[in-house]
């Protein structure tokens, strides 16, 4: 175990996962806080700003190799991952520098928000679009219903991860190897994912994206703010690391063949 | 005739078209269902759902070509194609191959949407909008017309994909090679179709996109849906197939001396 | 002069600036016709179509070098270019020849238009509309500062495309090089001219694109169409020629240092 | 100090932030002046111009190193920078040769806005919005805060930037080669801005692009126009530079042993 490049990792993921909450919480709160600039500004707003806020967050993080998220740590696993990154072995240890970093970046990034978007916080009475600046929440509520889509939508991101990843360094003269440069194509991915499969949960796909910031909201002194809805909260926390795991384990049957 | 490579060929587009499909479909049912984020979120977001299905379904299917589209492989053949893939010739198995796995990846795709989307499903009441997120159909019917709008837009499609193509082992050093690279060119191609020529018949421009989910919308238990529009269902199967050869056909005149 | 080369331009030109109205006007036709799926869809999405419809138009056109638009054969000339592509150097037949394959590609793009959107055409009572689909109209008409504002947008345009052709054969180690690469960055542009410097005049920026599509208009049978605005017609066809000279003009003075 | 070097820098940003501000106050203006084709068009289509105003003066900017900000040269010092570009030492010279072509810039940027929308100045009453083209304004005035989201978008600029750079010769077997490259991801950091953190302030994360064109709105002949705001105007110059700043020290930090 490398100390320094577990240390790397542990930044990495920390940078990473914050600037992807604050961009991320943030569109949100555009969106839907009282007297912004893009105020009540549609469902591809939102798109675009988490799609670039994963852009962003991916630019930062390439030191870790950019998961953000702890389905794709599980999903690396799952598809047979040896060694996240050069010195970094799978194991125990690493796996909750990973995970433990995305919590800690993620509620970083949503106190970030909330410093941004301070006063119109104070100025937005809906306590609903308060919670939803931090947290995902279903347009019908239905557990098993909601559990199926989180999973199917972090079943794409992750399997899409695994296949750009799995090209390893990247042979530009294929298109391949094109496809799985830079923080672009996971960002075109995650845009995707944000409109055609965000429609009945959110999207949280992610479970330190969803639970990290549903913290903060618990502890921030957000004016009158509402309950953080903790019943609803292990859907976007067991969906997508049902999704991620199902995602590895596919494409070690699905992708070896077709790369 | 390499049965192997014949298996991958299956495989690629079996998943190919799934997941062309199952984020295509998705950002339809986000856009028309009741209660979902992105409801009536535009006709923008539908075609950036679409153009990103295409790019998704792209980047997991290279080992066969990615066409997820009959009106692709048809085209291919018209452009004078010998091999598909290495080690897989043009044959009537594998083109039976190729559509067979285009039409099962289709139907899956299909699937995966409702069930997605499933309370959304059971709490719209419109049954066009239920028919809408498996399968096109016209603003004004009038099937000579409509025809005639699906074969211009096809042929933009195939004219692209066959020019792309057609660039073999992209030259990094060129214009003309790095716009062949990777899934995003042809994202952005069905972007503009979609904006462009969608207007009229919802751009099927692809028969195993529309054939594929309409036999899903029969079979599939959908609460109160209505009539899977069989009379208008050959339109959005012949325009593209008519298209795609025409296209296929033109680019051995004009292509060739431009590249 | 070879006559061949001369003849690839042609096609080429003629090719491409049929895909550019092709794809440029039915973005229009979706947007303002009755009855079509994108009707009403907002400037953004017109935007993205008409940037789509360059990325579309250039792919298919690299042989001439893609131009599709007088005003760049114009800044060409102005920046002091010797030969468009090789075989080809400036004359007054290789004008002629560019800008002849232009007017007629871009009135083939505009009959397929009309044939793609035929339906919504008889459908639609208002001229103003039928006629937007070809060509462009200023929102407020003010000769002598819509003219300005076309000088401005094609400047804009045909400064930038100046600029990434001096690149040459591009360099990938450089980011000029990189930006220099396909028709992504011309449809960047362009959908930036759009967005900007659209909302005067609805950016014309290219005579070809308005003249062509305005014969288009006169000739084609269209239901109750109205005028052709010939009074207006002078405006996108002087400012583009003005801007595009001016550019090609200043690219000299301020580009050369500068890469 | 080489004084053709500086030269060229001097007119290479001139240059830059003139094409940076043509077309993001463009935008404002096609959305907010009256009579305009985008009137209305929404915040994602002011995002897209201004992400596509930041491409297109980079484009042509490159030989300077495209700052167009005096927080992104703020920043690059505290970052440790040592030459801005060869033959440019970080000096007393250098930093007003670049801060204060990026202001003349600025404001020959703002007078070709107001030239290009001369008409829709005259016809519009709103003095708000006729501000706006020039210059950003908060949703909610409160001195502290606003500052606090200044200070906090333009550090995701310029962490981002100086990430970008750190790259240097950017290596395009890498991810992060390939991200580091051309203009295009600094234009998606500042549309993910934009979507996600302009909603209280407006962005001006730029001192630039703010101070710059309220000096051009003050001189102006516009008809019918109000107050420049001079109360607020320091808060998009300090935050900036705070946020830039910060950045550049942070990065120092956080960013060598992650890439």
């Amino acid at each position: 175990m490398d100390t320094t490049a577990l240390g790397t990792v542990f930044l990495s993921e920390t940078v990473g996962t914050a600037m992807l909450i604050l961009l991320g919480g943030g569109v949100v709160a555009n969106v839907v806080l009282a007297k912004t600039k893009g105020f009540d500004g549609g469902w591809l707003l939102i798109n675009v700003g988490w799609a670039l806020a994963v852009f962003g967050g991916v630019t930062v993080s390439y030191a870790s190799g950019a998961h953000l998220n702890p389905a794709v740590t599980i999903g690396l696993i799952a598809a047979g991952t040896e060694e996240f990154v050069p010195g970094v072995p799978v194991s125990v240890v690493s796996v909750a520098v990973y995970i433990g970093a995305q919590m800690i970046g993620a509620i970083i990034g949503a106190v970030l928000v909330f410093l941004a978007y301070k006063k119109h916080f104070d100025e937005t009475a809906d306590q609903g679009a308060k919670l939803g600046v931090f947290s995902t929440g279903p347009g019908i509520r239905s557990y098993g219903w909601n559990l199926v889509t989180e999973i199917i939508g972090t079943f794409v991101l992750v399997f899409a991860v695994v296949g750009f990843g799995r090209v390893g360094d990247p042979d530009l003269s294929t298109p391949a190897g094109m496809a799985a440069l830079g923080a672009i194509p996971v960002a075109f991915i995650v845009l995707a994912i944000g409109a055609s499969l965000g429609g009945p949960t959110g999207y949280a796909i992610n479970p330190a994206r969803d639970l990290g910031p549903r913290i903060a909201h618990a502890i921030l002194p957000i004016r009158g703010k509402g309950t953080s809805d903790w019943s609803y909260s292990w859907v976007p926390v067991v969906g997508p690391l049902i999704g991620g795991a199902l995602a590895g384990w596919s494409s070690t049957l699905l992708l070896p063949i077709m790369l």
